[in-house]
């Protein structure tokens, strides 16, 4: 018998779905499965965290898939399928939006839940699967093969990495998957022993229940997948959220309490109080403003961080030290925010030249700063040198410049960018629809200072 | 017969001593020798670049070493050695001074030449030698019988050295020693194949004339010595000085012409010019002035450097980018000079702290930084960072405070600042012992551009 601490029952008894949900979603559930069955071209499967028996009360989310012949071409699977789910969602559900992820699927409303009708082949292994979509039907039967016992480990294992902002594979979180929590508890037997071990993880841990890796990956941490040796199921979880999981689990062990399983709002700022840490910390605020994409967030997130990397590596590279910067969407505008430790740079910059064996180069580089410098060229250590006026003596020049166009940034975020963006320097930044995003900058704490400040703003020096 | 370009005749007619001159050295050299030989404890012996016939118009120096019986213990071989010499400098010379290098000698000046009498072992061979001087007879000798013909490409070597500043072993110089010009000239075979090799050298170059080479040195230039083969002749050459070398054989060789051979004094600036340069800089000048240590110039200067690079390091530590810094020793004070492109940071410092996995950091870091901070601790990247106040805001207070002190500088240096420095910022850096050096720093330009832009002051932006 598993021994829990009462913290922990208090939250199952929270988190537990009762008999009479229960029933409700499987009901649901069954019918939907019936129809797709008797449709006669596909078998109706149950998959997700329903099939598993380990969703929390209160999710909404039933996912059936629609299981073909893995002999169909892709276009008629995609043809056939879409037409099976649709009758389905117009003799069940209410409303009907077709969406994509890999493929297109059906998603509709029936009876409260949030129903995705999902068309798959039914290939024989999960190695011959030709989309990710068919390997969900392994994952789900990998599951309930070796979830006894371990039901109630996931719900809590769920609702801590929620409640620490650290669940889901999308990338905006890069957390923890509903799969992967499984996975974890399954491989550590149970939701004490998961947080024991994780307190000492490194980067680069392996898991491997299987014992059949057939791959090498390179992410901090690899759990194999038990139904694809060459599939890393960690593969979308980053460094700090691992970190984070680890970190609030020592926090938990050291002191096991109701607070790791309660959802928390980050505290905001007003403008006023914005202001005035701002004043205090002295620094330099920029902040580039333009219009969301219309793309799958998803797809958009990972061009933000990575044209802010690269407008931040620009801001370094112009002699503008980034001390940090975020991204963030929002449903009207994106920001990418730059805080500076300087605003100004002297006229003077210090240009590194050529080797003085790299005749070529020389002798281009002294050609070139023949006159309009400050001192030199001079050789030190081998090295041409040569003290040059510098282009911007003003981070916001660099930002207000078609500099940050030139930089490489994500492909849909340049082309919004290219219709304009705007600039806010210092308190200007403070846009109301990013409210909450500048609040989180600057009280920014790692989920366990979170919990132990419980939701107050910090104060500061 | 070596072809000589028209300017080189030229140069050599002013630099060769004539017949008189060369008598008038000889007569002196002569007699002293005689007087050595004597006094029947020691061999007397001329060295250096009169023994060689190598040296310029002009030069004052006369090197006389007195060999010794080997057996003699140290002791007695500086007592007797110092005996002679006095005694000698007393029947030949004008004034006396005892000097010492790695050994005590005798300094005199007799008709209007700077001798040195210099007692050293008279051992077999260069590889069983004592001391340093012990050396030197085998290097005169060796010379002397390698020299035949080469005498004339020597001297354009020497005053080519001089003339670009780049002449002379010694720790402010770092240039090139006199032996290794002759070296160098003897190697490749004469002045014009030197200059036409020495435009493509790389660091690293190892030139072994012997063959016997029994050491590996990771030195930019590395000449092995003909007399003892565990020996980097150019072991004091900086990789600048080499360089500064490479460039101007370059440039002498695509454009010959005798201005690569006249010494020409750094232009002076004024107080005036000096602050109109240093407002179109728009850099933060600081300069850390003390006495100057009574210890020998070579013992001194590495020092300086050292110390610089010390407290150079701590400013950029503190968030200070140095663009440029240098050091002086003047007869009265040293000067450390450093050229900042920021004088002022915020009071917000971001810190990196441990990694997460390294649990007993991780627990010291958490309780220090509990409070007054302005944001974290937080994740990135699996380490901890915290934002914090910065301890010194302005670049002056760093400098101002004890910290110089605790950084790893020379021993004679640290001594003298222990007894209090002045700490100048800006224009006020000017001060009268040092215009030479200031102006040099602002119109620092490598040997070439100097040639090429002769004696003028050149323009800024």
């Amino acid at each position: 018998m598993v021994r829990r601490l009462p913290c922990e029952e208090e939250v199952l008894r929270q988190i537990r779905p009762g008999r009479e949900e229960h029933n409700r979603i499987w009901e649901v559930a069954c019918a939907l499965v019936d129809a797709v069955d008797k449709s006669g071209v596909a078998k109706g499967m149950v998959v997700g965290s329903v099939a598993r028996d380990t969703w929390i009360t209160g999710d909404r989310d039933l996912d059936v898939f629609m299981l073909f012949d893995p002999a169909l071409p892709r276009a008629e699977l995609e043809r056939r399928g879409m037409d099976l789910a649709r009758k389905i969602a117009a003799q069940f559900g209410e409303g009907m939006r077709e969406k994509y992820s890999e493929h297109p699927y059906i998603n509709t409303t029936v009876r409260g839940l949030d129903v995705d009708l999902v068309p798959c082949y039914a290939v024989k292994s999960a190695t011959g699967i030709q989309s990710a979509v068919d390997r969900t039907p392994f994952h789900t039967r990998y599951i309930r093969e070796h979830i006894e016992g371990f039901v109630d480990d996931v719900l809590l294992m769920k609702q801590f990495a929620k409640a620490g902002g650290i669940y889901g594979s999308d990338h905006m979180t890069e957390g923890f998957a509903g799969y992967l929590c499984e996975l974890l508890v399954i491989h550590y037997g149970g939701f004490t022993p998961l947080i024991e071990a994780a307190g000492s993880w490194h980067p680069g841990l392996v898991i491997d229940s299987a014992g059949h890796q057939a791959k090498e990956f390179d992410d901090p941490l690899v759990v194999i997948d038990p139904v694809d040796p060459k599939r890393n199921v960690a593969a979308s979880l980053s460094m700090t959220r691992m970190f984070e999981f680890v970190e609030l689990a020592r926090g938990y062990a050291a002191h096991p309490r109701i607070a790791f399983f309660m959802p928390r709002r980050d505290p905001a700022l007003t403008r006023e109080r914005f202001c005035a840490r701002l004043e205090a910390r002295g620094t330099h605020l920029y902040a580039l403003v333009f219009p969301t994409p219309r793309i799958l967030p998803d797809v958009l997130v990972p061009q933000l961080r990575k044209s802010m990397e690269a407008i931040g590596g620009m801001l370094d590279r112009y002699g503008f030290t980034v001390s940090r910067m975020e991204s963030c969407m929002e449903e009207e505008h994106c920001m990418l925010l730059f805080e500076l430790l300087v605003r100004d740079l002297p006229p003077l910059k210090r240009h590194m030249g050529p080797n003085i064996w790299n005749t070529a180069n020389v002798e281009n580089f002294l050609e070139k700063y023949t006159a309009g410098v400050f001192s030199g060229p001079y050789i030190d250590d081998g090295r041409y040198y040569v003290e040059i006026p510098r282009k911007h003596t003003l981070a916001a020049e660099v930002l207000r410049s078609a500099s940050p166009l030139k930089v490489s940034l994500g492909k849909h975020v340049k082309l919004a960018m290219q219709e304009g963006w705007t600039l806010y320097q210092g308190s200007d930044v403070w846009q109301d629809e990013f409210v909450p995003f500048l609040s989180s900058f600057f009280l920014k704490r790692s989920p366990l200072l979170r919990i132990r400040g419980e939701e107050a703003e910090p104060p500061f020096p």
